[in-house]
Formats: C-alpha cells, structure tokens, sequence
C-alpha cells in the first residue's frame, strides 16, 4: 500500500501496449498530474501534442487478460487558473437543416478562456459575458479519458472508446468515484488525461473546461473476474459505461452489462429485467468523438432496498 | 376559466382530427379519466381495445395551426389498486448476441401486477418476490402519451411520436410540470391517455406500471408562437422532447429546440452554444417503440443566474 | 378479368382508409392516372395539393386481413413532356461538416426541368448544361410510392413508408415488376402515385425527375398468405422491400423478410443463410424521407439453380 | 518499374507502422501471398494467429503524408483448394425478436467447406446439399481487407476499417480495380489480405468464402494529391468507399467523397449534386464488422457523355 508521485515525462496520444512509466502494486495510490487536451500543462505551456495526451501507461503487477482493475479516483484537481473551450455544438449534433443554415465552418475552432479558482470552487467564463455579467460555475472535475490497453497489440487514438475505456468524457467519474476495467493485457497498462474543471452532458462542443490537473488514485486487482465494458461505483449508485456508434448501441451495451452486474449480484436474470424495467437510470456521455458513450445506472439504496449488499464488485 | 368534468365514452388508437369530445376555452381546466395501455378503466374491465387509448380530443376555441398549446398537469392520480408491468427487456435494447442467447420469445406478453397505494404512495410488486421481499417503490404518476393533431389530416397510432408529441413517456411528465405543443389544426385538438403509476428511463420493457388515472389539466392558448417539437416546464427545468428514429436524431432534434428556445429568450446564439456545451443535462424518454425520445434540459436557477427570467413561454 | 379504366377526380395525402375509389375484383386490370409530387397533371395544371398525391384507393373483393395483394405493373408512361427534380443532396446526406460548409438554406426548393421524351424515351435537362452539352439519360420510369392501407384507422402521410408500403422510391418498380403487399383492411385498398421518369439510388435530391403518369397494373388476391414486408419479382430477381429508420434496420427487416420467404419457397432456414451469404445483393431505395428503404435481393437463375421453381409467391 | 515477388515470413492482425518488409519505388509490381482471414496458408497449415492476419506493410519510396496511393489489383488467385464460410447471418444484421427466437449462439462459430477449383472457376459447397444437388458459384476473387498504415500511430485491428482503408469486403475489390488510398505517414504502408474466392453483399455471416490467395499488385504514388476516403476505379465506374458506424454515417461520407471526385474531374459543385441526383448507384461492403462499408458509383460512360474523361485521379 505505496503511495507513488509521478511526474511524466512524456505523453501518449493513444492507449495502448506503450512501455509501461510505472510498476505499481495491487493496492498502491498514485499521485500524478496530466496536461489539458491540447498538450499543455500546468503552466500553460505546451508540452506535447495535442489530443488528449495520456499520462502512463502504469503497470498493475499480477495482472492479467480477464481480471479487471478497479482504480479509485482519490482526488483530481486542476493545477492552473486558465481552462479553455469551444464554443460551437457539433453539426452533427444539431439539426442537420439547422446546422447547414447557421454554422460557419472554422468557429468550432475558437476557444474560450475561463478563471479557475480553487477556492472558490468556481469556474469563470472571461468573455462573452450574459446578459447578467459573467458566467460562473461551480468545479466539478472529472476525468474525461482513462482506460487500459486494448487487447491485440492495438494503439488506439484517445479520442475514442471502446470496451477498455478511452474518451468517455462522462461527468460522473469525480473525485470518490472507483472505476472498474477490464485487463486485456498483462499488467493492465492504466491510463489517464483530458481532466475537465466541469462539463455538460455529451461534451457536445467538443470540450469540458479542459485544464491541466494533478490526480491522485488507488487501485485494486480482482483477480479471475471479467467484465465486459467499464463500470464504476459512486457514492450513490452503481453504472456500466459502454462506448460505441450508433447510440442505440452503446444504450443495448450499457444496459445488458448492468444486466450481468445485476446477476453477478446475486438477481435472478428475470427479476435484473423487472427491476430495470421500472428503476433504471440513463445518462449521456461523449457523443461528440467517434464513439458514443451511454451510462446506465441504479441506485445503492434501491439495491440495499430489495437485499442486495456490497461489495459491489 | 371554467372547469369541466369529462368522463370518455370511446377512447381513439390515433392522434389525429377526430370529432372533438368537448370544446374549451383558452384557461380552461379540464378534469377527466384515462384507461391504461390496454384499455381497462378504474374497474380493471376492458372497456375499449388495447393499444394507448386515448381520451379526447379536447378542441381549444381560437387555436390555429402556428399557435402553441401550453397544458399543465395539474394532478395525476391512479385510480385503482392494481398496475401491471411487462417483464423482460426487449431484445433490441440488449446487446444482439446476449439476447439471441438468453431471451425466450413470448416471454415480452407476460405480465406482472403491483399493488397500487395512494395511501402510502406506494407500488408492490405482488410476485415475485426479491431477496428482501417485495419490491416497493415510490409512486411518480406521468402522463405516457399526449399530443396535438398532426399536420395533413393524418391519424397516427398512439404508441409512436413526433412533432405534435404521441408516447413519449418520459417520466418529467409529472403533476406540476406544463407541456408546450406545437398546434397543427384548428382547435389543436388534444389527447391524453397512457398514465404510468411510474417507470425507469427508456419504458425498456414496454411499458411503466400501467394504471387507469384521473388527470386534471389546465389549458392555455399561446397565439402566434411557433414551436417546433415539445417542450415543458418543470419546477426546476425547461426541457425540449424530441422523438425520431434513430436516438441520435432525437438528441439533435432536441438540442436544436433548446437552443432555439434560449435565442427566443433573449440569448445570442453562439452564448447559447457555450451554455448549453457546459451546462445541458439529457435524460432518455421512450426508447422501446418506433420514434426515441430524447429530452434536452436546462435549469432555471443557472438560467435566472445569467439574467433570464420567465415566463419561459 | 376485366380492365378498368379510371380517371381521378380526387388525391389523398395519405395511405389509409380513405373511401374506395373503384372495386374490383381479383385478376382485374386498370388502367389509371398519377399527378407528379407537386399535384401537376398530365396538362402540368396543379389540380391538388402537393406532397405525393395518391390515385385511389381500390378495394379489392374478398381482401381481408392477413392476405397478400400481388399487383403487376403492366405499363407506366410519362404523361407529359416535361418532368422537374431537385437540385440539391439534402444535407443531412452529406458529411455534417461538408454540409454546413457548402449548403446554403433554400437551395433545397430550387426546381430544374427536364424534357421528356417517350419517343426517344430519354430525359434531357433544359438548364444547366453540362461540360459536353445536355445531360440526356434513359427512361425507366417507375412508381415512387404505392401500397395498401395500414392497420389501426391509421392515415398515414404518402412520403413515408412502413409494412404497408408507401414512399419507397425504388428503381426497380418499373414496368413489369409484381410487387406483392400485406393486407391489413378489408378490400385490401391499394393506392399508387409519385411516378419517376427516372431515379439515382437513394432519391438523395429529394426527387427523382417527377411527371404524371398512366399506369396500368393488374392485381391477384394470394388468400391466407401473410407477409410481412413488400415484396417484388422482376423479370430476373426476387427481392424483399423494408421501410424502416435507422438504415441498418431496414437492412434488418429485409434481410429476415428474405430469409423467410427462402424458408416458404422450402429451404431449410440454414440453407437460406448460407446461401444469402455468399450470394445475396442490397439496393438502396429512398433515403431521404422519414423511412428509409433498403433492398435485399437474389436471383432467380440462383434459385433455379438450387431446385427451387416458381411460382415464387 | 520492377517486379518484387515477396513471400511473407510474419503477418499482422493490425494496420499500422510496423516495420517494413520491403522498399518499393512508384510504379513496382509486388507479387505476394495472403493466408486465410484464421491465418491457414495455401497448404491449409495455420501459420499465424487468427484475424485478418495481413501481408506487408510495404513502404513506397517517395510517399508522404497527403499523397494518394494507387494500388492496381493485377492478379488475385486462390492458392488452395479448401475455402470455408461460417453458416448463420449475425443476429445484429436480422430482426432482433426474429434472431432472438431462431437464432442459437455458438452456430455463428461453425464452418463450412467449399471446393475451390481455378480450372472450372467455381466453388462447391461440399455439405450440406441442396434441393437440386450441390451449390456450386462462379469464383470472383476479391482482397478483403486492404490499406494504408493510419494517422497518430495508431495500430488498428484488420477487422475494422476507417479513412486508411481495412476491413472493407467489397466485392468490387477484384482484379483489374485500382484502389486509391490516402497516405497518412512515411512510406504509405501498404497492406494486404483476407482474400475472398467469392462473397455475398454485406458479409453478411461474417465470412466470403475464405482462401489463401496470390496477389499481384502495382502501386503508383500521386504527390500531393490528398483524398479523404478510399476510392477506386472499375472497368465501368468509379467509386469511393467510406467506413463509419451507423450505416447512413457511411452512406454520408461515401455521398461526400464522390461529390468532392466529381468537383475535382471539373464538375460545378451544383452540377455534380444534379448528376448523382439521378444517376448515383450504392453498393454495401462489410456491414458485419464495427465499422460498415457504403459504396458511392458513378459510370465512366455516364461522365464520359458529359465531357469528362480520365485519367479519373
């Protein structure tokens, strides 16, 4: 039970079987920092490429293809005062008609700058202002892409998801938040960067307040249990997070794993459907990159309710 | 301001211009009942064929097509002791292989009953039973399908939807919440039907927990203002529905509503734009029949705190 | 076997329950008329409103529910020497962003015209020339949108389609093709219009080139055959019609559509899936509207040549 | 202009940057071999891992990222005299409550063996039989997955597909095409394999009929030309291909692609929306693997009758 400060060095603009930066034990904390989207740390200088630079990978000693990682975000911070983002919806993610007739090619490239304040807890937007002045935000910074190594030798872009993680951009995994992945490949390979100070549903501009951020996290090995997509625990509830186009499908994948959660519980397969069927929670993770991610999540309290009881996993 | 009772005779399996069962005024309330999805009234006797029955149409005097129809739900009560519920998720909501593997056809018709309380303001599911017993869960009555005639002289079953609204059932439709539809034909000509003692996102096993109800409603006629899909308000909320296959369109469809709605409220399209990117919250209406439902929201204390103020419509 | 001649006096919008226009009875021909989309007839007047106006319906005695309605195109002939088509690919066909770059509001309604000649039989663009000249392309008119009426009362808007048929916007449905429909009314009520001097796959410029038409066609009641999508044979193939939206659902529909009718025609399931493998082929018919429709066809000289022997419906 | 003739030691199941196997200048022939898509080679000896397993990458001298890489198929042969083919359509390409009732897991895993004979240019089903006998097809040898090494390096699984090329199963890919892809890095990386004696539309039971195969390819490198999809070039037509998820992703960036093809043979942006319009055909590559393949054609002697002629790129 080590606690490890890392500083990296280098970045990584896709996940996968990279020399690992780091050896860690089942049970060890990590204390490290990651760069904002564009490759700029906590200076606001550029420091490496842009595209959601990764920091790691970290090897988990014991691991292997068919267990799962479970990585407590302990604590994510972000470690400068400026964060940025764009300023335009997708047009894909608008009316299609809609989009043709109002959007100018080049304004998703524009960036806004917001004052982060670590005490105030706040993020503000410089400029435009409202109607009513400036507008402020309460932080709420979460980790936008993590993941494992994907299985098969594949390097795969960070701006992407799959069933190892990647760019969910989801604004549940918060600080308190454990995160449960699959292993692919023997020592896991965990990565982690694109920290935002908050962000909407969907990342539908194409950014949270992307900032750079120290992050402190734990993780634990479950050997001998695999799961299918990611799934997490907070302190309410539990969720699966499943990564792929169309929406419908990440929607079908989200759900069946919360399925086989369910049954893994201890619920008969019938009673996961009914209990699903009239309790179940969806939420909406990045849809703007290649894959779409879709969370589907139940209540601690609704499962303590009908006797279920954690550990979770 | 008058308020009128009105008990159904015959119920319709469309939305669409049928003859109108009543004619109010703009303000007017209107206190009537509802049988469930497969027409059983408050007896449990099937008093008119399966499929959203719906109660109406309402004729509004001085509504035109281009007009807005806002109706608030004013109370929602279940009206008798049992509700029944569909049991299994439907396979193509699962992921393809998993329900190829494990899902048994017919098992989609069974149904299970719930003891409805408004006592206690409980549902119970009478079998089977969970670990701890019965599962119990907190009533939450919305209105599953509502809507306008549509456009064209169409008639269009009332278990899909689209910019007139139809089955949406998304669980914001509660008391308390006010809807806006766009008005197609003179006299808008409303119907309601489909209540739900409650339900989890998406209706994934096809349906809520399926009662006959009484709802009251208050009518009031918004002259020369053009929507383009519903929208509602909730206590907390303003939030565009939106209903189109696939889920993605809905999501576009909606969001695009929304960002019309805060340009209507006085909001420079591309301020719009950064709100929305940092604040929107998505939730997931219907999900098991032909058109999705994606409701985009906004709360009104983050929009109060940038300097817009109702009446949001 | 009488043939029928009948001249329109009135259009319907919509494919549903609308009161028979003639009766006929099983083996009759008739030899009828189509305004174009616009509602422009033979003489180019507008005699009714616009959006795919339908001649009919004819009830067809002895048609019940849960039969096949065969219907042959025996002839389709432009009416007039001048057809009109769209201009522009709708945007929401394009690549988003090349869409809301290069697409400009409006564009969409611009309306070019095209001689047509039944002597040549080719259609020559007026307006804009292109780099050797007038574009100037083959006849091989076709019916854009026909079918039965739906179930449920439904009227259901002609530029879409579903089970019933409707606005299928397929180049194969020319002269000479037998489609073959479900029956969900009693009489069956078969309505046609919308026909196409010509077509690309996809109707992507939201038309084909749109003229009036005589049509004549001869209908065949199969009694106690249930189907549960379009069908058609042509002179070559057999193919399976699915109106559904997204693409990969009509994909869906029509693949299983044909995989059922192998099954009818005595191959054993497996088979049909083995031989749809290596041998099936997909079109693309329309894309544009609400429904898209895909294709799934195979050869007859195929079938023929595994054992199997027509009649195929 | 010389030719290399290359027997493969090793083989991916990526495209990527691996390390070349051979240098090439533009305008060289390469003469190689390809193993089966689970690694058997033309003794039907499993000589690598299962998985698309591909031949090269070769690096053509000259080659930068921007330029457009033209791969002429020459010559493609089965080697072996045992092709096999899986038995069931994939569920997620079916009905889903139709899969769901018929289908049984696990017969997706099942193969089947055909006799490939180059003599008589058939392959034989050898079991099961049909009505009439054996099912006997005419070979029509295609290269199943193909392409450049991708952007960011990244190395992506050979059963998926994107702007570099892959996983694509068109059954257009045969001798005598010429395939035109983007360059994305130094060299290019050319790779290929997966050959297919022959296939259905689609792939739809997530095989053609597997061989190991001798590929005869000619490469030219065109500097400085940028494409942002895989195209190719017929005897009769041009096409672009385009890989994405869901299937009218595809469609719209095959749609896009060809109009940009049009623009740069001279066309006026309109005037290519008024061709496709009415003469555009579509095809349907791999939709069994993540990423779905849509062909956009156009006939050489339909451009050619309007002025345009080749070269085509």
């Amino acid at each position: 039970m080590k606690t490890h400060r890392f500083q990296p060095a280098e970045y990584h603009l896709t996940l996968g079987s990279h020399v690992p930066v780091l050896e860690i034990e089942d049970g060890d904390t990590v204390l490290t920092t990651t760069v904002d989207n564009k490759g700029r740390d906590a200076s606001d200088r550029q420091v490496t490429s842009p595209g959601n630079p990764q920091t790691g990978p970290f090897y988990i000693r014991g691991a292997d293809a068919g267990d799962t990682l479970a990585v407590r975000f302990d604590r994510i911070t972000p470690t400068r005062s400026i964060g940025r983002t764009r300023t335009c919806i997708a047009p894909r993610l608008l009316d299609p008609e809609y989009a043709a007739a109002v959007w100018h090619g080049g304004r998703e490239e524009e960036l806004l700058e917001w004052r982060i304040d670590t005490e105030s807890w706040t993020a503000t937007l410089l400029a435009p202002s409202f109607p009513a002045g400036r507008l402020s935000l309460p932080l709420d910074p979460m980790v936008g892409c993590f993941g494992t190594a994907p299985p098969r030798g594949q390097l795969i872009a960070s701006n992407t998801a799959s069933r190892y993680g990647g760019n969910m951009d989801y604004r549940g995994f918060t600080a308190g938040a454990t995160v449960y992945l699959p292993v692919f490949v023997k020592g896991g390979l965990f990565h982690l960067g694109d920290v935002h100070a908050l962000q909407g549903d969907g990342e539908i501009v194409g950014t949270g307040i992307e900032v750079s951020a120290e992050v402190e996290f734990t993780v634990r090995l479950i050997k001998g249990r695999r799961i299918d997509w990611p799934r997490a625990e907070t302190r309410d509830s539990i969720l699966s997070a499943a990564n792929a186009r169309p929406l419908v499908q990440a929607f079908q994948e989200a759900t069946t794993e919360m399925v086989r959660w369910l049954v893994e519980l201890g619920l008969e397969e019938t009673r996961a459907h009914v209990l699903l069927g009239q309790c179940v929670r969806y939420e909406v993770g990045n849809v703007y990159d290649p894959a779409y991610t879709m969370i589907c999540k139940v209540g601690k309290s609704l499962l303590q309710g009908i006797g279920l009881e954690g550990p979770w996993l």
